[in-house]
C-alpha cells in the first residue's frame, strides 16, 4: 500500500479546506464579527499545519490504486469534517464538539440535518461557513483538487470513483483535469445564476448567496429558522424549487446541451423518469392538501416544493407538511428512498440506480419462467453488461441492509421507530428532515453524542456511496498482500 | 404454453385438498358438531367438481418447464386458499369471505395471522382444519402430490423448485418421489413425537395434535385465545419452543443423521449461525426482561419462547413480549427479518441467505480495493458460483424493494408507520404477529377488506419466495414466445 500517497491526498484535501476556510473569515471581516475572527484564525492555522503535516510534496512513487484512492477518500472526509468544525467550536457558538461535528458533516455530506434549533441567532461568518460547506460537499473536494492538480493520468480516475462512484463521471473529457473544470464551471454558474434570480425576488445578499450555495449542493441549511417560508414570497419558492430540481440532474446533459446537442440530452431516460415522479407527486401532494391550503394554486406550488426538496435530497424546510393529509407523507416517504440522477449533486440511491434494479428484477422474474432464453437490459439505450448489473444489484442490497440495522441500532439507542427509520433513511440518502422527533425541519437536538456520531457515519457512508467507508473499516484492507 | 398441463396440475392439487378437507369433517362428527358437517360435505364437493373440471386424465404432453411449473403453482396456491376458505365461510363462523380467505391464506402459508379475536368459541372441525392447513402448509401441496404420483422425471424438480425454491431441495434421494416420501417421512415422525410429548405434559389430546400441527408447519395458529400461555405450564412451553426450533432447522440435516452421518450434519454453518443466533437472542432478551419476571429463569424461558417462535416464523402468542423493555423489541425486529434455515419449513430470508448475503457485501467492498485479486465466496465448505450469487442478490434486492413498497402501500391505506412496516414484514416472512395495531397475537382485525387481500398476497408471496407470484402476475409470461 502506498502510504505517502495516502497522506498526501489527505494533506492536499487539509490544504485546500484551510483555504477555503478563508472565505468565511473574510465575510465575518466584512460584517465586523470580530469575535469570530479569531476561531477562524486559529482553525486555519491548525488545518494548514496539519496539512503540512500530512505533507506536501508528492512522492516520488505517486501510483495510487483503488485500494489507496478510497482509503483517503473516506479518511479524507472525516478528517475534513473534524476540522471543519473548528470555528463552529472555537467560537462558542456550537459548544460540544460533537455538535459541531455532526453539524459539518451534515454540511459537507449536503445533508442539512442540523443540531441548531435556532440559527438566527449565529454569526454571519460560521452561516456563511455553514452554507458553504454544503457548496464544496455537492461537487466534492477531490474534484476541486484536480482543477488544480493532476495525480498521475489515468490514476485520477481511481480517485475520482472513490468520492462520486456515479456510473458517468469522466466521460465528457478526456482528461480529468479539464473534466473537473467543466463540471465546476456549469456548478458556478448555475449557483450565481440562482443567486441573481433570489436578488431580484428581494432577498438580501448574504441570504441569496447561502441559500444559492443550500441548492447548488442540495444541502438544506438555511439562515432562517423557518427555511425559504421566512421570505413569504411565492417567487422566491418557484426559484429555490426550479434549481432544487436542476441541481438533482445529471450534470453530464449541461454540457451536452452546452455542446448542443439538445436532443441527446432530452432523451435521457433517468432524466425522464426524474421529471415524470416529480411531476406526479406534485400533483397527488397538491391536490391532497389543497383543502388544507384552500387554494389548489397555493398547494401546488407548496406541493412542487416538497417534491423537488425531497427528490433532490435538499430538504429545504418551508413547507408544513406535517399537517399534510397522511396520504402526502406516504408521497414524502417514497422520495425519501428515490434521490436524484446519477452525476448530479443529490443523494440518495439515485433513480438510474432505481430504474436497473426495477429493469433486474424483472429480467430476473422472466428468466427463471424461460431458463433458455437470452435476456438482456438496456439503460440510456445501452445494454448493461453483467459486471455492473451486479454491482448495482449488491448496492441495493448493501443499501438496504444498512438502513435495516441501522434503524435498528438507532431504536436500541432509545427512539421510537417510525424517528429510527425515517431519521437514519434521510441521513444515509444525504436528505436532512425526517419524521417522527426530527420533524420537517432536520433537527436533530433530541439525539445524544452517541447517536449524533453514528448518524454523522452514516451520512459519509451515504454521501460516498457506501463502499469507500466500509472498505476503510474492514480489516482485510489493512492486512498485508 | 402447456396449458393442459397447468390445469392438470392445479385440479391434482385441488383433489389433494378435497382429500384433506375429509379429516376434518370426521373430527366434527366425533364431537358431533353435526352443523358443520354439511359446510364440510359442500366444500368437498364444490372442490372435488372444480377440481374433475380442471382435469383428471394426465395430458398426453406431460412435459412442464419453468414458466408452466411456476403458474401452475402459484395459481395452485391461490386456488387452494380459495376453496379452503368454504368451510369457515359456509359454515357462518366466519362471516365474511374476505376475512375466510385471509385466515385460510394465513393457514397455508404458515404465517398465522388471524382475524379471529377469539377461536375458543369456535367449533372443533374447524379449529382442526384451521391448524391442518398448517401443516399442509408446511411441507408442501406439491410435495404431497409427489408422494402419490410422478410427474415425467426431471420436470417434476421444476414444480417442486416453484413451490420450494430453497437451495437444498432434491439432493436428499434421485428420485423426487423418493425424497418427497423421506421428507414427508421425517416430518410426521416429529409432529407426532411432539404431540406425544406435550400429551405427557398433560394436554388434551386435540389441543397437543393441533398444537403440534401449528408448530410443524411453523405456523402459529392456536386453538385457545391465549396462545401456548393458556395451558400455564412451564414444561409444555419448554417442549414448543424446542420443536419450533427443530423445525426450523433444514431437513437435510435429520437425514443425514438417520442414516448415520451426525458429523457433516453438526458441521452445518447455517445451523451453527441459527443456534448461535438463537443463543444470544435468549440471553439478551432474558436478562433484559428478568426484572419484569423478578425471576431470571423464568425470563430465560419466556425469552427463548419468544425467540424461537420468531426465528422460525412460527409467532406463536405465549409471551406478553409487548411489556418487555424496548431493547427485546428491537432483538424481536432483528429475528422478525431473519427467518429459519433454508429446507425447513420456516418462512423468512432465511439464515443462509442472510449469511451469503453478507459474505457477498463483504467480498464485492474487498474486490473494489483489490480489483485486481480473484475473490471467491464459500458457504458450507463449497465455492458458491457466479450464478447463485448473483441470484442471491436479487432475491435480497427484491425481498427488501417489495417491503418498502409494500410498506408504503399500507401506510396509504390508513395505518400508522409502525404497524405498516412490522405487519408487512411478518406477512412476508410467514411470521404472523407485528407490532402496533397488530399486536404480538398477530390480529389482523383492525385491517379493512382490501388491505386483508393485499396482506393474502403478501403472505403467498412469500411463502413462495417470491418469484413465484411476480412470475404469474407479470405481462411478459403470458406472451407468445
Amino acid at each position: 500500500m502506498n502510504y505517502k500517497m495516502i497522506r498526501y491526498i489527505i494533506g492536499m484535501i487539509l490544504m485546500a479546506e484551510s483555504g477555503f476556510m478563508v472565505l468565511p473569515m473574510a465575510v465575518s471581516l466584512f460584517y465586523k464579527e470580530f469575535d469570530i475572527l479569531m476561531p477562524f484564525v486559529y482553525s486555519i492555522m491548525l488545518t494548514f499545519c496539519v496539512a503540512a503535516m500530512f505533507g506536501l510534496k508528492k512522492p516520488k512513487n505517486d501510483l495510487v490504486f483503488a485500494r489507496e484512492s478510497y482509503i483517503a477518500v473516506s479518511a479524507g472526509w472525516m478528517l475534513v469534517s473534524f476540522f471543519g468544525a473548528m470555528p463552529f467550536f472555537l467560537s462558542g457558538e456550537i459548544p460540544s464538539f460533537i455538535d459541531a461535528f455532526f453539524e459539518t458533516v451534515s454540511g459537507f455530506t449536503t445533508t442539512g440535518a442540523t443540531i441548531l434549533s435556532t440559527v438566527e441567532t449565529m454569526s454571519k461568518g460560521l452561516l456563511f461557513w455553514r452554507a458553504f460547506t454544503h457548496w464544496i460537499g455537492g461537487m466534492g473536494i477531490i474534484m476541486f483538487l484536480l482543477m488544480l492538480t493532476q495525480f498521475s493520468e489515468g490514476h485520477s480516475l481511481y480517485i475520482m470513483r472513490a468520492e462520486v462512484p456515479g456510473p458517468s463521471v469522466g466521460k465528457i473529457a478526456p482528461k480529468s483535469t479539464s473534466n473537473a473544470h467543466i463540471l465546476y464551471g456549469i456548478y458556478t454558474a448555475l449557483t450565481i445564476f440562482e443567486a441573481v434570480l433570489l436578488l431580484f425576488g428581494g432577498m438580501p445578499v448574504f441570504d441569496a448567496v447561502t441559500t444559492a450555495f443550500s441548492t447548488a449542493g442540495t444541502g438544506g441549511f438555511s439562515v432562517k429558522d423557518a427555511g425559504i417560508a421566512a421570505y413569504e414570497s411565492a417567487y422566491i419558492e418557484w426559484v429555490v424549487s426550479i434549481f432544487m430540481l436542476l441541481f438533482g440532474v445529471n450534470f453530464n446533459l449541461y454540457f451536452l446541451m452546452l455542446i448542443g446537442k439538445f436532443k441527446i440530452a432530452l432523451k435521457s431516460e433517468e432524466l425522464r423518469v426524474f421529471l415524470a415522479v416529480i411531476a406526479v407527486c406534485t400533483v397527488i401532494m397538491g391536490v391532497n392538501s389543497a383543502e388544507y391550503y384552500g387554494d389548489l394554486s397555493v398547494a401546488i406550488r407548496k406541493a412542487f416544493f416538497q417534491t423537488t426538496a425531497t427528490i433532490s435530497t435538499t430538504g429545504f424546510g418551508g413547507v408544513e407538511f406535517m399537517n399534510w393529509p397522511m396520504l402526502c407523507h406516504s408521497v414524502v416517504l417514497v422520495l425519501l428512498f428515490l434521490g436524484g440522477c446519477a452525476g448530479s449533486t443529490a443523494g440518495g440511491l439515485k433513480i438510474g440506480r432505481v430504474i436497473m434494479t426495477f429493469k433486474m428484477l424483472r429480467k430476473e422474474a422472466h428468466r427463471l419462467a424461460h431458463p433458455h432464453e437470452i435476456t438482456t437490459i438496456k439503460f440510456e439505450g445501452k445494454f448493461i453488461d453483467k459486471e455492473t448489473r451486479s454491482f448495482i444489484m449488491v448496492y441495493t442490497s448493501a443499501f438496504f441492509v444498512i438502513l435495516a440495522v441501522s434503524s435498528i441500532a438507532v431504536m436500541i439507542m432509545g427512539h421510537d421507530y417510525e424517528t429510527a427509520f425515517s431519521a437514519v433513511l434521510s441521513c444515509l440518502n444525504n436528505v436532512g428532515p425526517a419524521l417522527g422527533e426530527v420533524g420537517h425541519s432536520g433537527l436533530y437536538t433530541g439525539f445524544n453524542g452517541i447517536t449524533k456520531l453514528f448518524m454523522s457515519l452514516l451520512m459519509l457512508t451515504g454521501r460516498l456511496e457506501i463502499f469507500p467507508m466500509l472498505i476503510l473499516f474492514m480489516p482485510s484492507t489493512w492486512r498485508k498482500h
